[in-house]
């Protein structure tokens, strides 16, 4: 596995907003926001995607989500609510091959999601 | 908590298109698709939002993400790649408050998340 951006974010060898931090998660803001609060929450092991998660990783992605629950208190958005996203592959639009969770809120915010061809030819 | 059609189809009460079950989830396909593959998660404990997970329920939502997973693998999409999403109240698209985890792909996907107003000025 090919080493990624998020290796040397952990190792704090390039600088990120980081938001939360625990053993083996850490939150730190988008840096090509979606919203006005985009954070990505990733595992510092490095997993390359959901499908490469194992039957014992349940704990860990469930920490995951409960993170991204707890920064979107923190932020003040839990209220109004967010949306969590987990690209994978390329069909999903993952970028960068190390899980990562998209926590994306602070604003009423609209979905595309849907087929490339079927979106083109609506366009 | 009121009663939501989710709690129907867990009882079997009105037919759908299940794809996986295990002791506390269910998985079933949207009526309404985004995709070729749209497929619902959810757990059979009514728990209204991500939110309202407790942090006892890390494993449970874990297991939902891993459910996914395997689905994506039965449904062979998993070599191509798809979007998980939850989506968490008003500003989040919530429509059922019984948390749901959405497993979309079967093609190449466009995703327009961002506010509604800046996409709105963009058209």
């Amino acid at each position: 596995m090919e080493e990624t951006v998020f290796d040397r974010i952990i190792r704090r060898e390039i600088p990120a907003d980081i938001v939360a931090e625990s053993g083996d998660l850490l939150a730190f803001r988008d840096i090509r926001p979606l919203a006005p609060v985009h954070v990505l929450i990733i595992p510092k092991r490095r997993i390359p995607s959901i499908d490469a998660l194992s039957d014992t990783d349940a704990d860990l992605v469930g920490r995951m989500i409960l993170m991204a629950r707890d920064i979107a208190r923190d932020l003040n958005i839990s209220e109004k609510g967010y949306k969590l996203l987990f690209r994978t592959g390329r069909d999903g639009g993952q970028e960068i091959p190390h899980i990562h969770l998209h926590l994306i809120g602070g604003a009423r915010l609209t979905e595309g999601i849907g087929p490339v061809n079927k979106t083109k030819k609506e366009e």
